[in-house]
């Protein structure tokens, strides 16, 4: 994994993208329904059990290194094996190789080496198979080793282990707490997560905690999700917390009267993330809801970017591939990015698709690239380029006689949650999805210095764009058809591929005006009711200057959550459905998860479109600010970039920004000539001017808002 | 795995080959040199930390089932999530699927069910990615479930959890104890295998236990290749047992004054194992090597078969191929075979050898069609044929242009531990390893009904054949040559590919007689010094009838083992070397194995080529017996079979058979016409006669041998 610390603090190594897979493996199988674990239905991979580390050092003098280790270890000087397992050890001045083979089959083998000049840290390399052998003669021999780069995160003390992480807590108070039922319930006031305390436990019995994203779920005890069973036998601490975390606003309280407490509280657990994002307007509602999604955020980016605190827990590509937009404009935390792609693709073999989802092996590729091209990462390409290639190779395989992407069996085609969505056959959205993604690996294949690949890549990558466009683009209506059946394109256009075209960019200026018209503002279009697809759908239109209308939609429909009383936006929601049916879904009452990673989409869509931010190049060394007031009187924030932010405030006359990296443009659109304190506007088209923006400068420019 | 016993007993059931392999990691790091672990040099694979068991049951009455997992679990019946974690549960009478997902990431995941009709095992099926999904509506769907047969063994309570598995043990007694260096050296009497246990502990301080296979090795305190430092604090109990097992018949113990014990005693562990083959002759020395074999072979015979017990500890595929012969004529314990064929294989992808060495990827393939011969086991293969392919594609795109195995970088080429052999460019012994191995897939297709299959891979056995012969053949000396490098044939014969060449078959009968003068028995040819490939010399020349011969050379080499006091057989053994020299190896004084399992081989050849059984169709449905005293006055013994043995006694006058399945042939040479109790004898050819055997007769034959 990238590491963003230096490379002279010692730190916990281990297999790239093992950690990660052990720790997803773990968390994955919290979700609980009713005291039933409820895993995962894709397949888990491991760390490999037994792995060697190996640096190549030269100190000037003796130095004396410390050793830590997740396993027993065989340690080689120079090929030559030191005995037992030493806890420290000196090692003489000079070049020197140095090997660490590690096993350990309970949790993952890493390692922990800290002397004055040899340290663990990002520059050692591992292999999961050293193929070291001593011949007849005592003599070694390796060939053939795959050597990878190591990965490490922030473990940069010896006790601070990989197996003992843990997110971070703190101690919460309920809001309000209200006999009920013969028990009591507990609100803590707001959507949250974490671990149950119980204070002033005193006596023996039975005492069940049944939770609540609402207070309906809590109070309905035959219903609810999640509930735990507590027995106490009198010889208890007085207080008590719960080793399993939940999500939960509410907690409803029902015990024997043998057992007696004085109150309920909770640990809340979290990632602990700068917000170096930010958003604020002219108009309040507006701010709640970038509020609200930010917390929603963060309740979701934990060990990995999950796509709801209550259900699934799970990592599902399609939703994480959101939630690294959302990060990108809130968080910017490039190492909760990789530990979930890296989660997402496991190991070697590919035997199904992402979470077995079409859909969700292709949405892996789009991340990757834009992992790239928010952060200026190359090392994460270089190190995963094979089990990309081996992603694709699965997909590849997979393409019917035509060169179409089509359901086998095992397969499952996703798109979105709506009634009457045709999934079958051929469809539109797989293959648009997939030309992008045969772009990246062309891309990847480029960083990774793999020029046949990347050849290979880009000729699969137009073949296929021009077939798509071929077969499903309608020339008469000028719109992109759903779905082939057994060689009959079928009469239906739905907003999904017609919506990644425009910000794909796969359009041309005349094919976008027209989707614009003729499916996304057309309502005998099958209507978007997941948060999942509506970020696409405003995306698109946003991408189509349609800001003004897209802050209609949001307030109508995020605002139509905070109306019901929303403390974290939801899996799902439509505006239509009455008061109980919003907690249904799966054919179960309290189904919907109310904290859905996918419903904070604004924070992506108010720093890209309307603060008007994104970088135009790898890691932000050039990127471009267009800011659009979408009808707001004023509209101010912060955007992260990798070592920095782009500031700015804008409103009808007035564009303040400064920026601390990169060479960016500012594209003002004005009725008049704009002027800045500082560098050199110049005209780009009518009412439209552009300005150089250098770093650490501080820009003042007056215009007149169109 | 093959499951012997009766499918009415409920068992520990497990993903088919994830016991192995996660037994097998954990064992071969107990490797040591002094107190340094020392692992493998290939890879690791793991067992999969989360499977789903599934069993369709149509039962006549509820059943009360009570359920036991490693690992928490979640439970559907009939596709119905049952809450909780119920330790038991009653199912209703008639049709019903039960699923157990497990998640286990410390151990694998097991489970043992056990009611009146509902019990797991061997009919169980189980996956690692079942694919079952939730839509929207709550409704199920599952597709492409990669479904297998699970796993079992003999862990047939609910407290014998495979996680615990242990050998058996049992208190040995020392034999001699003796004051040396101001401590003591124990001897056991002869080589063995355990964990040392000291009596009478009192007070406190430091011991060191100094291991030997040879005395001279455990008082060699500096250079003696495992020890083990204790200390202690005076808190410990009286009696003191190790953790960690060690291969030895000699220790000496050192310890500080402050400390006391009594004696030493050792917990001899082993894999419990009943000697169902026997053999016996007028020559006493012959009885005490087959004795000698017999107890080497079972101390290398444990959770798998392993190479040595004091070195490596690991299991070697050329190792294993030769201990699963040695065990059909012993043991015929099936269950070791396959456990050690799993380990070995692994699991998905390939990306190396087994072992990392060409030729073990060979003798794999070939192991797997022996298991099937002589068990007449299907259900191995049809379980595990994707593994093998997969092994196999690995190997086919290895091949160079001409179609032969060279090895590649990362390849290492073994054949055996000879001076001046050998092993770069086309060897002739590799490409005919691949031409049997091809063999065994083209039978392995057929078995899992993959015409396809069968047919690529008999072409490519036959053209490998083809090519073999015509590279390799030297048409004018009648012999196969060794190597051919950068297209030049070089002018070497080695013993290697001429005598596989026999027992494969591969030779016309001018062939093997021209091969066994001219290499076998030519003494210029380059001399064979490691009880490894002794086997296959050995076994060739047996295989042409030259029993005399060998039986001296057997006196000769393990008995000459025997002279200088081995208890057990060795790695390596050179008449040639002088007494110190016998201990050597890979550079280190004691560095050679004493105890190595392909020392055992007359086990094989009096089983096979002295009493003469083998099977000549799959599980000893048909079999030949052609017994042959190699110039002794009387050998008798018993052959296990599948399911019981072949008996026979065999002199100069009178042969005595009987057999407890299968249908025979017994091949007797004699200059009379022989007369039998039971049955016809006809006459083969000259001297030659033939008698069929049936199962529970018991035959008498006069004859007079040649």
């Amino acid at each position: 994994m990238n590491n963003s610390h230096s490379l002279n603090t010692a730190t916990w190594i281990w297999y790239p993208g093992d950690f990660e897979i052990w720790l997803s493996n773990k968390m994955q199988v919290r979700r609980t329904e009713r005291e039933a674990v409820f895993p995962p239905l894709w397949r888990y991979y491991s760390p490999y059990p037994l792995v060697t580390f190996q640096t190549e050092v030269e100190i000037p003098e003796d130095d004396e290194i410390k050793i830590y280790s997740e396993g027993p270890f065989q340690l080689l000087i120079d090929d030559v094996q030191i005995y037992g397992q030493p806890k420290s050890l000196k090692i003489e001045a000079g070049k020197h190789k140095i090997a660490f083979k590690v096993y350990n089959q309970e949790v993952l083998p890493a390692i922990f080496i800290d002397g004055r000049y040899v340290k663990s840290n990002a520059s050692w390399q591992v292999t999961n198979e050293d193929k070291l052998w001593i011949d007849e003669n005592g003599k070694a021999q390796q060939s053939g080793t795959p050597w990878m780069p190591v990965g490490s995160w922030n473990f940069d003390a010896p006790n601070k282990k990989p197996s003992e992480f843990q997110l971070a807590t703190e101690p919460w108070e309920a809001k309000h707490a209200e006999t009920i039922n013969g028990g009591e319930l507990i609100d803590f006031g707001k959507e949250t997560f974490g671990y149950i305390k119980i204070h002033g436990l005193n006596g023996a019995g039975k005492l069940t905690l049944y939770y609540g994203e609402s207070r309906e779920e809590a109070l309905d005890t035959e219903k609810c999700e999640t509930l735990d069973n507590l027995e106490f036998d009198g010889s208890q601490d007085a207080i008590y917390t719960l080793e399993g975390s939940k999500a939960f606003r509410y907690v409803q309280v029902q015990k024997e009267d043998s057992l007696q407490y004085d109150s309920i509280s909770m640990l809340y657990e979290y990632l602990p993330l700068d917000y170096r994002g930010s958003f604020k307007s002219s108009d309040a509602k507006l701010n709640k809801i970038w509020d609200v999604s930010a917390y929603t955020m963060h309740l979701t980016s934990r060990e990995f970017f999950i796509d709801g605190i209550k259900r699934d827990r799970w990592i599902w590509s399609g939703d994480a591939y959101q939630s690294y937009l959302m990060n990108y404009y809130l968080f910017f935390d490039s190492q909760s990015v990789e530990r979930t792609m890296v989660a997402l693709r496991g190991k070697e073999p590919v035997t199904a698709h992402v979470n077995t989802i079409m859909d969700y092996s292709l949405y892996w590729f789009v991340g990757v690239y834009d992992y790239y091209l928010f952060t200026g990462d190359t090392k994460f390409i270089k190190t995963f380029y094979p089990r990309m290639k081996s992603l694709m190779e699965y997909c590849l395989e997979r393409r019917n006689e035509n060169g179409f992407l089509e359901p086998l069996e095992g397969d499952w085609v996703f798109i979105d949650w709506a009634d009457g969505l045709p999934k079958a056959g051929e469809v539109s959205f797989e293959q648009m999805l997939l030309a992008r993604s045969l772009e990246v690996m062309q891309v990847s294949a480029n960083i990774t210095g793999k020029a046949e690949d990347e050849s290979r890549y880009k000729q699969l990558a137009s073949e296929l764009k021009n077939e798509l466009f071929k077969v499903f683009w309608d020339e008469k209506n000028q719109v992109m058809k759903h779905q082939r059946l057994d060689g009959n394109i079928q009469d239906m256009v739905t907003r999904y591929a017609n919506m990644f075209g425009i910000f794909f960019n796969y359009f041309t200026e005349e094919q976008k005006e027209s989707v614009k018209n003729k499916v996304l503002l057309n309502d005998d279009i099958l209507e978007i009711t997941t948060p999942y697809m509506r970020f696409y759908e405003l995306e698109a239109l946003c991408a189509m200057g349609e800001q003004a209308f897209v802050l209609d939609e949001i307030c109508d429909y995020w605002g139509g959550m905070l109306n019901l009383g929303a403390t974290s936006f939801w899996e799902k929601y439509d505006p239509k459905q009455n008061d109980d049916e919003h907690l249904e879904m799966y054919g179960r009452p309290y189904g919907k998860s109310l904290c859905h990673a996918w419903g904070a989409s604004p924070i992506y869509l108010f720093g890209r479109y309307y603060l008007g931010v994104q970088p135009t190049a790898p890691g932000y060394t050039e990127y471009e600010v267009k800011p659009n007031l979408g009808g707001l009187e004023w509209i101010e924030g912060k955007v992260p970039t990798p070592n920095g932010q782009v500031t700015l405030f804008c409103n009808t006359s007035e564009i303040k920004l400064s920026a601390s990296e990169g060479v960016g443009v500012l594209i003002i659109e004005s009725s008049v000539q704009p002027e800045s304190n500082l560098g050199e506007i110049s005209k780009a088209s009518e009412n439209r001017y552009q300005l150089t923006i250098q770093p650490n400068q501080s820009y003042q420019i007056k215009y007149k808002a169109l």
